[in-house]
């Protein structure tokens, strides 16, 4: 047997998501290599046992490494194996998904050889290479979970927010409308929320209280 | 660089749960061969790329191996990995939970060569090798997590049972007792649950409704 009978690739891949323009939206790469080059997918690549100490810090440095962006937190969302899931060879691939803040959209840069875009997480219109549309779709499943249990996806808002805003986020991740005074009653006493004394935003409408999430939530 | 320090070892490990006079149990095996040979951890084994073609099946054949017994439904938990955590490299361990029903406990044998035990889940008595104290913890809360959200655990019960054997495999499971009438109000119309027709569980107190699980039920 030949070493990649023996030992499978051992991968991640990253779902990042952010919310623009009141949809959620998650970053294909545009593969330069083979395999599947040309194609788009998630930002991913291999564990190496001699620099990263966890799968999660290869997540990490991978994110980086693609993208210009180290995010504060990732979560891990499932790990897919199989023997044809990459032309490579038998695979393993922990998937994470991040957050990132609209406010840090602009940091985003891709490395210097393969093209980034935002696209519409739950319809990505670029067919994705491997089996990664149905990693994405499993990330996003996970984010409405959480939010259908009440999280508040305060990591992808800007450091100061409005309830609006919030709202917002979690209608672009759960792909629907929510009624504003139920909203409202449901996140009324949550700790991770933190009104801003005296900062309002002003504009046509009626000034709106900011926020900021408390030190160390985590969605 | 060695080819060890190149591939890391990937693996599963199962906790195998059944509830066994009211108190949740899950499976331990003392190790025959290193490393941490004698001591007890969770049934794991080492992924086989030329015959497995999954890590769900990695853990199916390996539960298979060291238990004697196939159970319907194993799910991922999540997945652990490092350089320390196994002293024969960097590893990646997916961990999987497995319900068995307290009727088939017989069938489970372990192999020829090691010791098995049903442990208390939430105390288990031995100290476990590597990281299992952690892979065992995470594997309860996830349990913990779906009965809190009304998950039925039936397949940890007799094919047929009472609603007080359900009600009392939730309580192992959440390690303190439930209010009976609003764990009935609760589960009332959950369609997981087919009452049997005129099959009553006669006893000392008044006979009880026996249910069975609809076909193809996930917990």
């Amino acid at each position: 047997m030949t070493i990649k009978e023996l030992f499978p690739l051992v991968l991640t891949d990253i779902a990042l998501f952010t919310v623009e323009e009141r949809q959620l939206k998650v970053l294909l790469v545009q593969r330069k290599d083979a395999p599947a080059a040309g194609q788009w997918a998630l930002p991913g690549g291999i564990l190496k046992p001699d620099i990263d100490r966890s799968l999660e810090d290869t997540a990490t440095r991978v994110l980086r490494s693609k993208t210009g962006v180290a995010v504060p937190h990732l979560e891990q969302v499932a790990t897919f194996s199989g023997p044809d899931r990459d032309p490579r060879g038998w695979s393993v691939s922990a998937l994470y998904y991040a957050l990132l803040p609209r406010d840090r959209i602009g940091a985003v840069t891709g490395d210097k050889t393969e093209a980034i875009a935002w696209c519409d997480a739950h319809k990505p219109g670029h067919r994705c290479a491997f089996d990664h549309a149905l990693l994405l779709r499993t990330a996003v499943i996970r984010l409405q979970d959480k939010v259908a249990r009440s999280a508040l996806p305060l990591h992808l808002l800007a450091s100061q927010f409005t309830l609006t805003d919030l709202q917002q986020a979690c209608e672009a991740i759960l792909g629907r409308e929510l009624d504003k005074s139920v909203f409202r009653r449901r996140i009324k006493d949550d700790p991770a929320l933190i009104p801003l004394a005296g900062e309002f935003l002003r504009g046509p409408q009626r000034p709106a209280q900011l926020y900021q999430a408390r030190a160390g939530f985590t969605f």
